[in-house]
């Protein structure tokens, strides 16, 4: 048996393993938003139910909040952990989807054939890869290559809360020789990626109030405060005319890129006109002077990602109302310490309060950046095994997202991980209509039997 | 029979009176919300068959948007024309209201019995104090002192599109000697008030919008625009570090208080330290440099009334919007030009957009503030009829609200107003738990049928 009848296995199971996606994707597990806990639980013992079925002795466990899917498989070196999370985004502004997000399609679009739906690409489908991958490996050996830990949590798009007690209080069972993340995405349709540094986040929500209950501006316009005006202020001297963040201190630990990742970048020749158009978009918006990959992979970033605050049903109501609130987030990079940030942050928002207003905190969790250990002889050989898969050569890149389980990893169980997925930029993530494509996930498959093969040669 | 003659049944017939008014507070009539529209016709169909009962040839009419109520009764001179209007603010946030907004109900607190509901204060009670007034005049007299028309408009709260349309289309069955409107409050609770000067107001809604749809700030945050940091620039230009509107052109029409004005308003003693200790405000927070008097009477504002954008839920979404919209006011004073003020802001909001971005404007109206014709003979003869009425004198006052149907009156119809209500600065109008004193609404009743036989001697 070699790793072409396990190649020739996945192409022919295809269609099944896209109908187990297609179950896993219709429960509806939004982490953040506490109405959905029933269904994260349901996704987690689908999980356990499916490793249990290729023979992984797994279990669901507990936390505080969602749980944890654990399982383990095969014998030898080196040890590897893969981990993924079964849980999604919201699905608003819902009247955007075309079709019910938890009910997935497969749809044949101009891009090629689609699996639509929440989830799809991030990270239900990613996560399936591997397990496709894993269940098509033992079906045509009757073994695994090596042990293989599975770990999937269930609080990724909800700050991972429990994700640090868990490592600690389960470190000599998850202290794998290296881990596997399937939470990224491709460099471009034809090219893999593996990703070499991660921007870390912090994530603050605030809440000005001024007087104890909503006001006439009639009555009270002119003479008391206005919560959303204290807000706006607040937020828009958060950066300065050239785009760069104010908070003092906030640069702390940027460092310029080094000319040799800057040449290497140019020579990936990202058309950020068409990432850009994409989506109706034509300005690289960032801080003025550093180009498209830089604003996306290793400039910190502060974004407003929630707003609210007075009458916004249709219509008009002149109320002045007693508070108003804001979610915002910064993407952090190199050694910037999110708790002093947060600091500076809190201590910005208190400074720039006016008399008769308060403001209250919400903490959504705060992670570092991180950098991976590119000299680990994995990154070479899953290097290699991509080549063999994907048309153009694999790249190493930066990534504008947020995967803060990779730090956690080295912090709390020293492992290093090695980041490789599938999405695509037009998958939607996050948005309406989120789609991962068929490709992707075959692909996908075959590219975690390649890599496996290679790491355990 | 005599005034006192009045006044007793006014008395005998109060618990019948509030029944009445309790009724016409179970209608959710909502303007704003496209959805309270039956809610409208009932409450406009509930007036025409109040009236009638008393006699009045009253008639439901229909506009573009919810309809009039008109009805007349009587003879002889002076004509006058009582305007009120049957819609009320929306309820949200419904959460803060102790008890259901359209189950109104009587409450002994610790200021006095009062009338809890929606509309109780705007205006549903204040229109019904001069139906009760006239209802008891007729009981008594067996007909009325002059010539009445009653005109109830349902779109008050919702920038009354079709009033001036309405005026114009039946400008002589509605040119009256006087009109009477009874939309204010007393000056404080043993003082009542004659409004001699109002502001305008100029509402706007923006709408800014980036992308074509919601990005992931992992994916795109550095690079794409983040329409909610445009908005808060915007909105955070509006004011400069003084409190003072920053748009060309705004204070053109904007004279300063005259004297006379500014000594008659100091002997009112306004207690402003209890007036925004009662929201647990303590600090006026208007432009530097002005009384606060000023600031709630006889200085332009601009509000923001509401904001939204990204995600507001609970949890966290780490998402760039598509877009956000906000909804700003101004009121105005003096001679401030309403259209001139929506091309300066609206020429404002265009030049702060930076590329990628577009914005789209929405009209919630537009009033110039009036100035009242005090020397007409009314204004004396009503203070006399009040000074009758009330325990301390009646006061010559600016009114912070717009109240534009009263320049409306006089461009259209050629009528001077006479301001006159009973609200207090408790009532909570336009939040939650609004209510109406039984005293208010009592003592309204009795002023009105004073004020009938002072202006009819």
């Amino acid at each position: 048996m070699t790793l072409q009848d396990v190649l020739t296995k996945i192409d022919h199971d295809l269609p099944q393993a896209t109908e187990r996606l297609l179950t896993l994707l219709r429960i509806p597990s939004i982490s953040t938003d506490p109405s959905y806990k029933d269904a994260c639980e349901t996704a987690a013992d689908w999980l356990v139910s499916d490793l249990l079925s290729m023979g992984v002795t797994a279990e669901k466990r507990a936390t505080p909040g969602h749980p944890m899917v654990v399982g383990h498989i095969g014998q030898g070196a080196p040890h590897v952990l893969f981990y993924g999370h079964y849980d999604v985004q919201p699905v608003d502004p819902v009247e955007l989807w075309d079709s019910d997000p938890f009910d997935p399609q497969l749809q044949d679009t101009s891009g090629g054939r689609v699996i639509r739906g929440r989830g799809s690409s991030d990270d239900k489908g990613q996560l399936m890869t591997f397990i496709e991958a894993c269940r098509a490996w033992q079906a045509v050996h009757g073994s695994l290559p090596c042990k293989i830990t599975f770990f999937f949590e269930g609080e990724e798009e909800s700050g991972s809360p429990s994700l640090v007690p868990f490592l600690q209080k389960n470190k000599a069972e998850l202290s794998a020789d290296l881990a596997l993340i399937c939470d990224t995405g491709l460099f471009e349709s034809r090219t893999p990626a593996i990703v070499t540094m991660l921007r870390g986040n912090l994530c603050e929500e605030i809440v000005i109030t001024g007087a104890n209950k909503d006001l006439h501006s009639g009555m009270f316009g002119g003479i008391a405060i206005n919560p959303i005006r204290v807000l706006s202020r607040i937020l828009s001297g958060l950066h300065d005319d050239h785009g760069r963040i104010t908070l003092p201190g906030f640069y702390d630990g940027v460092s310029p890129l080094p000319e040799s990742l800057r040449s290497q970048w140019k020579g990936l020749n990202f058309d950020h006109t068409a990432f850009l158009a994409d989506v109706d978009l034509s300005h690289p918006a960032g801080e003025q002077g550093k180009t498209p990959l830089e604003m996306i992979w290793s400039e910190p970033t502060c974004e407003i990602n929630g707003i609210e605050g007075g009458y916004t049903g249709s219509g008009f109501k002149t109320v002045l109302p007693s508070n108003a609130t804001a979610k915002i987030s910064f993407r952090l990079v190199g050694h910037q310490n999110p708790l002093k940030i947060r600091d500076a942050f809190r201590a910005y928002v208190t400074g720039m309060l006016p008399p008769d207003c308060t403001v209250s905190f919400g903490d959504h969790g705060a992670s570092a950046a991180s950098l991976m250990a590119t000299d680990h002889p994995a990154f070479e050989a899953a290097k290699d095994a991509l080549n063999d898969e994907w048309p153009d050569a694999a790249a190493y890149v930066g990534c504008g997202g947020s995967i803060p389980v990779a730090g956690h990893f080295k912090n709390v169980t020293e492992m290093d991980s090695l980041l490789i997925g599938f999405g695509k930029d037009d998958d939607q993530i996050h948005s309406p209509n989120e789609k991962y494509d068929v490709e992707s996930f075959h692909k996908g498959i075959r590219s975690w039997a390649r890599i496996l093969a290679s790491i355990t040669d």
